[in-house]
């Protein structure tokens, strides 16, 4: 790790630089396997399953017996400790839920909004010999509270042609309707498009490789929406001098893990802990299992030293991070100037793995500077908000005028005509 | 407009198809000035405002002069329409502020969502003879009532290089606090990576032609959030016999008067409707000021009739209407069933163009099927929400099983790590 102290503020957008992947140089090579999918379907996914996974596959769609098989593969310990994750993330999400009112904004016009669920949303899980059934839980679960009608899940086969247990059971826990046995572009192109087997949703969410990112990009041109743009995963730890250096390095090592791509950052107003993390960090590195992975994306992350909590948390904001964590000691007056990020964690007993799992937070968070624009998922990524309006025949009569002189300002004689057309019908047929 | 009579539900599909235009196509053209502007900033927005607009700019910056110069332009009847439909537009949406609670998840674990505004919004509003100053009141009062510190506004010049006193009055009124000559996709450019003027934002707002599309959904791909994915302008109106013919070819109209792409979809239970709204059309078309282009527009219009309304709600549904007028007897049994929409407009007095101008709905909506996944601009548009949670060092306790088995079954020691580092370290320093 770098350790940066006392930067200019010239340098600060350099400092701060993410390391970067241009997904649009994929969009060739992801094209070509979305335009096959879309035209020959099912066909076209057990080849590339075949290609990619190495495994030929009969049937897409997950039985209920490999649904029963997984269950008894999972030890009680883990049951238990995906129900504890369930019912936080239930209640914290359940929580988001919002009473809109009707509004008379004059007399006779009655405006509302009204929140309903995206009726089709696709979730893809990315495979590998350690899945991600928590993000299963993270998005299948508000896609639950949100009564989205149709929900179904994408993730690769292993070489077994089976699913991981973990990610069958969390799918069942979490109320997903159907689990198909495909991943990488092609399960974005059935998704978007539909094949005989997969549905054709109108939203696709969760995490996956360069390609997976640059198909979700491709297909939310035109075809679907998608939960956000991706980019590797990232921490940042703001810490004052009562931050204890082994928690800190545990946090900064913990996100270093995901990837080589990943970043952790610490900035402190305390050079003393600056020095003690950096040898945490070498310490407890040494007892990872993924030891050399988590090495090298330690070489993309930085220790900044700042004059000022003041500019530490100006820092932050510039870097808009996915997950802070705020170590210091007066928490609850940084989060109050935190500006621009996906999730804080404040205190010394709050790692963000706490968040990742079971606290009852969303992990599927804004990365890459991202959240300066985007939220992170949360109930309302599942809903769309509609308007509904009623206006009686005074309520646009008082209307009228403000109508048809914007309308016929913006050359709109049409829209004008729609109001005195209205205006000019007898009264008591209304 | 084109009748069909009581199609069968295979039918559906290609019947509601709109005319289609694929944004990508202009992709090489846009990315050419987008990186132009890139590299050479101000000179290139110049330089192309002098090829696109016809006009030399020495200044992009709208200067207070102007602003006032522009006040004195407009009449006393217009300045007071557009503080009516300020006050509504405002009213309305600044009711759709949320209270966040904290949420105590599981003992010693407290989470909660804060709505914090996007720091810097950009707004596009195209030129031309009559240009949309309705559109600046829509975008630029919530991100006013989102309290977004930096709102810049980006309009084409005309070729006397000013900008129409009513956009400049409206932008004035809704609190924009930068207004700037640049049009196109070098505007889009501009606000994308900002320039020597013109600051960069972090979301783009606001319509255009198809260049402006493609721009928007090109710079959406890595630097920036935009409001949602563009589409022709289109209206349904879904009517049962009780509709009054004349009122539903009014509305039918001033939609198809907005360009030669608009959709106009009459969806109704009553032939004699049917004809008698055909018929109404051809008589209003007449008098129409932009008569030729309605027509043309009219070309892709279709009226459909259905067996029952519950048909005509499944129709509507399918359709996914950006507007969608309720010209039934029993409206809010319709409305209840809408679940697919932009904005509704339920009853008889209740045409699109008072959602357009002055009931205080927002005018900018989900078009091309979009109302599918995403929401019309609304407050949350200007808004993110960041999670915030504390945990104390009973509350990590309580949590740590689930934590440290699902990471561990995740193959991510480091996540349990710093779980475990944590509740090994000595309590009473907390």
């Amino acid at each position: 790790m770098q350790t940066i102290k006392y930067p200019s503020r010239e340098t600060w957008k350099s400092i701060l630089a993410r390391p970067a992947f241009d997904h649009t140089k994929l969009f060739d090579t992801v094209r070509n396997i979305l335009d096959n999918v879309r035209q020959r379907g099912d066909s076209a996914l057990k080849e590339y399953t075949l290609q990619f996974d190495k495994v030929e596959i009969s049937e897409l769609q997950v039985t209920q017996q490999e649904f029963a098989d997984a269950e008894k593969l999972i030890s009680e310990p883990l049951k238990q400790a995906i129900e504890m994750a369930r019912r936080n993330i239930w209640k914290f999400h359940s929580e988001q839920q919002k009473e809109y009112r009707q509004i008379e904004t004059h007399p006779g016009v009655v405006c509302w909004q009204k929140a309903v669920p995206i009726e089709k949303v696709g979730l893809y899980i990315p495979g590998g010999t350690a899945p991600l059934f928590s993000t299963v839980l993270m998005l299948a679960i508000p896609a639950n509270i949100a009564e989205c009608q149709e929900i179904i899940l994408c993730t690769p086969p292993g070489k077994d042609g089976r699913v991981h247990p973990a990610v069958l059971y969390a799918a069942q826990v979490a109320g997903v309707h159907k689990v198909f046995k495909v991943g990488g572009t092609q399960a974005i192109a059935a998704m978007a498009y539909g094949t005989e087997s997969i549905p054709k949703v109108y939203k696709i969410f969760g995490p996956g490789n360069q390609y997976v990112t640059a198909a979700k990009q491709l297909v939310s041109l035109k075809e679907v929406a998608i939960d956000m743009p991706a980019g590797p995963s990232e921490v940042e730890v703001l810490a004052d001098e009562t931050a204890r250096p082994e928690f800190v390095a545990a946090d900064m090592l913990s996100q270093a893990e995901h990837g080589a791509d990943s970043q952790s950052v610490l900035i402190t107003t305390c050079e003393q802990l600056a020095d003690e993390v950096q040898e945490q960090v070498n310490l407890q590195l040494e007892q990872l299992p993924r030891k050399e992975l988590t090495a090298k994306s330690l070489a993309n992350s930085k220790i900044i030293v700042v004059k000022s909590l003041e500019e530490a948390i100006a820092l932050t904001n510039e870097y808009a991070p996915e997950h802070l964590i705020v170590s210091t000691r007066c928490y609850n007056e940084v989060a109050d100037n935190v500006i621009n990020a996906g999730s804080v964690f404040l205190g010394h007993y709050t790692p963000e793995s706490a968040g990742d799992y079971a606290s009852g937070t969303n992990h599927t968070l804004p990365t890459n500077g991202y959240a300066k624009a985007y939220s992170g998922v949360n109930l309302d990524s599942f809903m769309r908000k509609i308007t509904f309006q009623h206006i009686t025949r005074e309520g646009l009569d008082g209307l009228s005028n403000a109508i048809t002189i914007m309308a016929e300002n913006e050359a709109l004689q049409a829209h004008s005509n729609a109001v005195k057309i209205r205006l000019q019908h007898d009264e008591t047929e209304e």
